[in-house]
């Protein structure tokens, strides 16, 4: 895997302190191995302009082709990424008429809803957005802020071309099919050929026992791996192995590698082109003209809220209750209260009921039913913390159940629970045994 | 605020592409600040060894003090931060055969489970792991890998000092107390003053506006801001400004800013000690020995789970139901079927239906009911994607509601929605107007 390369600037203190996330440097990431770039590095620096600058530097001096900036085109005088890309790629600042038109028509669109916002600081910033390196080419803002396609000053000064986007995801996602369209992108991708990843996924194995059976289908299956850039990892207590090779050399060895995981694993992997859990249930839900209702404890509405996540789940999901009491699950999901006493609300049998009765209050094709003590408290010598019992019911007579424990935290107790019983519901659904 | 600087070099190709997020980072940002560090850089760099070591000249060139170095300690041949430290470092590696012994010892209790491990791979990983440069010192592992300090072979070289960390998050953290009581962190830290970090939360104002209201607290009140490191940023409709300043020169200071925003913003200002809305919440019910319970639709359980994720909220959060169709809204909260023909299921009449009806099911103190259109379809001229209807129910007779228009895809509007609805759920239990 060789060519061009490619890193990214995500420019903000709140991301570097962690106060937020970063989600550009990920999400360019996978566009970038898309169109064939493969990508160093991602530096998240403060919005200080001399660290932005020695980011850009430190870029320019490890060869990469391209940089992606995120971040730093707000309204206000501490925005400063357009500037301080200018003066690295030698392009003096100057304002652009039209594009300050463009904006402050956007602008007056945004704050009609605000009249006794200041007139006079809206119109510094417009025309601040609007002063952009000479010679960059203009991405038309999504939000207020433009993007920019900046190539360096002096051909041949060996200094990479640099993209530059706004820092919110809403804003710089939308931009990058327009920055793939501008010429300075299309000249630098031609004759690129497009990397393809592949990913699997399986559930219930040690990722140690992965690593030693890619060293055996090296040394028994007699394939030389050297071809695919092999990353696995475990997340969730599912197992994801993602290659990435370039198609046109690799895409014979890549389905050979393929065959010889599914010898070894064919019955736990459950997606072989990096479809979530979360779509495979969908899919089998929708597909088989089937709708899902929840009954859930410790899991108090995970479940229930990935059900409802994809665009489109109205047509299968119905609802759910959420019951942290034993009066609640009795009373909304018909949990008989015989079974507290006797088994407790943590048991197969109450798991069995919240399923049952999800199913028979919502109308339901399928029901799902999870109890469990996600801790830290609550946590017995019989039931410790990370107890967690699931049941699915339906269709018609077909049922499965499990008691689980858990380890980790209350946050990884509960995402596991949801996870394990998309599992479930998509083993009922399928039949094949999964785990 | 000025001092010492650090850089973070993460290093994991299942980092930079996003399959796993980095954790590490963060961590160690607010690590840095309690011990007066300035954190300037984050780099994320794949396995391979040129560009780490690209990563750490970079670092060197900016002038940090001191570079952290997480994940590339494993046993296998491609984990090689150690050896590119000492070479970047100008250190030849070494065996450190006590250490070799200490890692046996580790390995032979870790692997007693899997008979049939490899046990020359394991010894080849085991020497591997004790070979670390000339003079560093050793971090005893806590899980196999052992951490490094490791100073600049040449005194007046320029080079930063080095702290190299494993990769997963459950070795590095308890590491870094070790860390802080080498010889060579606590000469690097001497005489150095903590910093503070104070963040406020607000709700219901344009960013822009906050803008101009710094200048105007610098210009009116006469304020000089220089002192203190302000960042704002807006998340989930949510303000947020956090301010760092060393307490014996900008404490006072920081009362006055505070004060100033106060005065300008008081209303809206909902946490002055970086408490999040969930927080305020969980506090509020508690305290007031209240209790809720929630009617969802388009959120689908998302309000139930934030409402469920803190330890201990069993104690006021009964429950919820989630119902996509209007038949379990009716069904299952007691929602007048009549309303949908008239005024629709996005409706502050629905809405209303749905906190009241939550109520009296779970019997709960406070019901919450949201209803709206979270998308991509389903919008009409009449109600667009991101129409929402909010009502707050209880205690006894106090009632709040809200239509509103979110902007945004649909995963951003559920989670708008559900933080709004905190909010009012805020408002309502304290009084003073928020939003």
């Amino acid at each position: 895997v060789s060519g061009l390369r490619a890193g990214v600037v995500v420019t903000g203190t709140e991301v570097l302190t962690g106060i937020i996330g970063d989600k550009n440097g990920p999400w360019l990431s996978e566009r970038l191995r898309e169109v064939g770039i493969d990508h160093a590095f991602t530096t998240v620096v403060g919005d200080r302009p001399s660290d932005v600058r020695a980011a850009l530097d430190f870029m320019a001096a490890a060869g990469v082709d391209l940089i992606i900036t995120s971040g730093g085109l707000g309204p206000t005088a501490d925005d400063l990424t357009a500037e301080v890309v200018g003066e690295f790629l030698g392009r003096p600042m100057e304002l652009d008429e039209g594009l300050e038109a463009r904006i402050a028509t956007i602008l007056a669109r945004l704050t009609r809803r605000w009249p006794n916002v200041d007139q006079e600081a809206i119109r510094a910033g417009n025309r601040k957005q609007a002063i952009i390196p000479a010679g960059a080419t203009v991405l038309e803002p999504v939000g207020t802020a433009p993007g920019l396609v900046v190539p360096p000053a002096a051909a041949g000064s060996g200094l990479p071309l640099v993209m530059v986007l706004p820092g919110p995801p809403r804003e710089l996602q939308p931009m990058w099919g327009a920055a793939l369209e501008t010429e300075l992108m299309r000249a630098l991708l031609e004759g690129q050929e497009a990397y393809e990843t592949r990913i699997v996924r399986m559930m219930g194995i040690p990722e140690s026992d992965l690593a030693s059976t890619l060293r055996a289908i090296e040394e028994e299956d007699g394939l030389s791996l050297s071809g695919l850039e092999i990353t696995t990892c475990l997340r969730r207590g599912e197992i994801e192995i993602a290659t990435t090779f370039v198609p046109s050399v690799a895409e014979s060895l890549y389905v050979d590698f393929e065959a010889a995981l599914d010898r070894r694993y064919g019955e736990v992997i459950f997606a072989r082109r990096g479809e979530t859990i979360d779509e495979i249930v969908a899919g089998l839900l929708r597909d088989g003209g089937l709708t899902i209702a929840t009954g859930e404890s410790c899991t108090g509405g995970l479940l229930a809220a990935r059900l409802t996540e994809l665009p489109g789940s109205s047509s299968y999901a119905l609802g759910g209750v959420v019951a942290y009491s034993n009066e609640a699950k009795s009373a909304l999901l018909e949990v008989d209260p015989g079974f507290f006493p006797s088994v407790g609300a943590v048991s197969e049998e109450v798991a069995r009921a919240l399923a049952e009765g999800a199913r028979s209050r919502f109308g339901a094709s399928v029901g799902v039913g999870i109890t469990g003590i996600a801790g830290p408290d609550g946590g017995t010598p019989d039931k410790p913390v990370g107890t967690v019992c699931i049941a699915v019911a339906g269709p018609s007579d077909a049922r499965l159940e499990r008691r689980l424990q858990i380890p980790g935290d209350r946050a990884s107790v509960r995402e596991r629970s949801a996870t394990i019983a998309l599992h479930l519901v998509r083993r009922l659904l399928l039949g094949p045994p999964v785990a």
